[in-house]
């Protein structure tokens, strides 16, 4: 793998960034972006020449990749497309979404009391009516008149404050403060559209310049790529062990520190993906001590992406939050800087088009809030029903609630059902020839690791592909399955792995299962060296 | 009013930008964003200082403004804490918000129609109840059936299509063709989050240093600049001629255009707001010609927010999409690269908070159009809800449909009721000593102009303050009405004004022209010279 290592002037940095990316990120995904780039012959703009080219966009909009939604997707959508015009022209009925931690696409049905506070605070007018005590439950009638006495006027079709409805961030932080045991402040909270936007606020105000530097766990979510891309710094990978459970260790931590700064590059901050995204795996409280204690002494913005937090599989693991772990330690608010990300697309709920979710952010100085608010402003504030549903994930019925029962079972049931589908999955795959798999302790994904066969790499070659793009294709056209190649995440160079979501919906996992496996079993007969 | 007139060397462009833009931009919107930067002594980072501190942040984060949520709004938000601490406090009981097009806020009511269909789905499961058929009209049940439809698996929690939902874009090119008269192709629509993030990725599309610059009017909806600033570009002023009714002169744009050219700026893209804001004009046909042919002719993107294209209240202007003028010029998709930028926040149904918006992108070569999908794809998608209304405020309900006459009555209403409020607002700015101010054709806003003595422009610069924020400030504390100066959006240097939506509730317009006309008076008594 590429490093910084030898060049030191600054202005190699840039194509330096560059290179380490593209050994980080197959070019697989989107080889053209750059190829074009390279070889088109009008790159000298002329008034003849449309406004707009390949050449003449923002090459930081070129070089930002996002694998989840990537080539593969493309390729199954045309799929998709051939088997709707005619049924049977491939060997699947149905093109089944691996590819994205989006678990109503594939058939979970929503959470009936969310749904019912945010079909009335749509409509108010209903709920004075007496048809609407027959059609929905007492708590949720309730629970919609509470909310809309949050919001002034009780408009819910008004912009909000800039950060969210106050009333709103007031129960989030209860929420947090019930989850953690340590107080939140309401005045910390940003409501944003889903986690996305709150990571590229804290990546559009943390970088500068291309020697800026981001420290981003490898595998990652391409989330964190694609920010620090767009925002032209760098990314500095750390290493996850995958030999030990896709372990988080200090001492990498402390190793590409070193090297990143050596190489002239200021690392502004730490991304922590906790349950982990794509590698399943949950931090031990002690890790995360040692975390804290690394960011606090190299000064380092600590970037927690919790969104999995609801999501945990294994009775030896619990969710801490940073924040919880740091207040533990006696770290307060001018000890360290921490942002913690919070979505109601993830946990049990899974509400992905509904677009809520917050940032917690503590440690930072007035001065540098009220920037973060400012920037906040000129979008003038996240949808609604998202502000609203975030403060109900937080806030969910309590014992008593006429809804209490049916939520909880609900809840139960699918976190039990996730959980045994992941370790179906994951027995599945490591029952397989040359493919190993950790454990998923959280999140919604397996991340196995193929070892692909010689002749398979070298016909991925001949193809201008990565491997495991290859596999990830070869999967999809047999299948109907998609799965993102481990290429789109990062790796350690020469492994090769896929990420598949758990979501499919429990009656079809042995189809899963038994499709995966004969279609591995085809394609390393065909490749065995 | 400096320019980019003498220096030449590209070094010092972007420091001239600087200049430039608070020159436009007065500083008293937010003057510790640079002053700190200049003065803190702690500029030098040291392992001790915090990690993240006003002089390590992005420059380009301190230099964005947004006046419509700054300095005023916080002012009126301390005002109005201190009114629920204690009625009485001061001489009016309520804040009036007239700084931002936030019709829900001040009781405009939402759209019932709209409303029902968003509620039936976000809770599908009572479409089967007969109770539903009492508490919903008969024609939003049949169009929540047909929306849930259009939706894959009828998944409205399911993360859609990068650009939307297939099926929604299908009916907001319908309702595009059905507006113009011209085809409109739904792989065109980009559904957002409200028109700003659309806003957004334009801009990081097109700038890729400062000497990418952006043709802009002046004044102009903040949203702009601050995007612009955002991305680290310049913006290129074009004047409105307020003496002309804000008249778009094209010899104007050619001017400025020439002028920032010959300093090294490369102009990428012309923004046009019609129905304008703040300014409210609206463009005459002819005119929207003349731009589509300079466009057309200097290979510039027309960016056009067409945001307000239902608020119009003059008989003898009528809205045309730039789309539709250059379709009807017989310009295609070869000839001009055309955004146009619509918003469910406006309009007669003002649904800010569901933060739902499009952009049709026509003109573009297939790869740049790939390259937007894929910065599109690393969010996943906007809000479903948002999307929903898109579709609905494009295909309200027709002659014939259950919900049809009280639809169009609650319609008319509005806009009816929004037709007298600007002609009262204007009469009354019109008939106030040294105020003058234009109609408003169409948008939200009235942006008259204060000819203010020299001895209240002398007080204001004692308080380090932009005179029409000293104004806008005066007139808080003393009636409680919220304004925007004019230094907000930008304005021909020497003249001062502020913006004022029309939105306050009818019923209030005639205590708002009484304490404006008695709070103006006591002004100009107090400074006049």
């Amino acid at each position: 793998m590429r490093r910084f290592a030898t060049e030191r002037a600054k202005k190699l940095i840039s194509s330096y960034h560059h290179h380490h990316q593209r050994s980080l990120f197959s070019s697989s995904q989107s080889p053209r972006f750059f190829t074009s780039v390279a070889s088109d012959p009008s790159s000298v703009m002329s008034s003849s020449s449309p406004p707009v080219t390949l050449d003449t966009i923002n090459p930081k909009v070129l070089k930002c990749e996002y694998a989840v939604r990537g080539e593969i997707v493309s390729q199954a959508q045309h799929l998709q497309q051939e088997l709707q015009a005619k049924r049977g022209s491939h060997p699947f009925d149905e093109i089944l979404y691996c590819n994205i931690g989006n678990p109503q696409s594939l058939g979970q049905q929503p959470i009936t009391f969310f749904r019912e506070v945010l079909a009335l605070c749509d409509h108010p007018s209903i709920l004075d009516r007496s048809e609407t005590q027959g059609l929905f439950s007492a708590d949720s009638i309730q629970r919609a008149w509470q909310i809309l006495d949050l919001i002034p006027g009780r408009a819910t079709g008004a912009y909000s404050h800039s950060q969210g409805i106050k009333g709103l961030r007031d129960h989030i932080a209860a929420g947090i403060e019930a989850r953690d045991g340590f107080p939140a402040n309401p005045n910390d909270i940003f409501l944003t559209d889903g986690a996305s936007p709150a990571v590229h606020m804290m990546m559009q105000l943390l970088i500068r310049s291309e020697t800026d530097g981001i420290l981003c766990p490898i595998p990652q979510y391409p989330l964190c790529s694609a920010s620090i891309a767009l925002h032209g710094g760098a990314l500095v990978p750390y290493y996850l062990d995958e030999a030990k459970g896709w372990g988080l260790e200090v001492s990498e931590l402390q190793k590409q520190l070193k090297e990143a700064r050596s190489n002239g590059i200021t690392v502004r901050a730490l991304v922590v993906i906790n349950p982990g995204n794509p590698t399943g795996q949950v931090l031990a409280e002690d890790n995360q001590r040692e975390i804290v204690e690394f960011c606090k002494n190299e000064n380092l913005v600590l970037l927690a992406d919790e969104v999995y937090q609801e999501n945990i599989y294994v009775d030896e693991k619990k969710f801490h939050s940073f924040k919880k772990v740091s207040r533990f330690m006696g770290y307060g608010e001018d000890d360290i800087a921490l942002v913690s990300f919070q979505s109601v697309s993830k946990g049990y709920y899974g509400e992905c088009g509904k677009r809520g979710g917050y940032m917690e952010v503590t440690g930072f100085s007035a001065d540098v809030r009220e920037q973060i608010y400012k920037v906040a402003s000129v979008n003038l504030c996240s949808n609604i029903s998202g502000q609203i549903l975030a403060s109900l994930v937080m806030n969910p019925p309590k014992v008593g609630d006429e809804s209490y029962e049916s939520y909880i079972a609900e809840k139960d049931g699918i976190l039990s059902s996730l959980a045994r589908r992941a370790k179906t999955l994951e027995d599945a795959f490591n029952s397989l020839e040359g493919i190993t798999c950790n454990k998923a302790e959280g999140a919604m994904y397996l991340f196995p690791c193929i070892h692909l066969p010689q002749k398979a790499i070298e016909a991925a070659k001949a193809l201008k592909k990565a491997p495991d793009a290859l596999y990830a294709s070869r999967l999809l056209e047999a299948t109907g399955i998609v799965v993102v190649p481990g290429s789109g995440f990062g790796q350690v160079p020469g492994t090769w792995h896929f990420r598949c979501t758990i979501l499919p919906q429990e009656d079809k996992i042995p189809a899963v299962v038994s499709r995966l496996t004969a279609f591995h079993e085809a394609f390393m007969a065909e490749y065995r060296d």
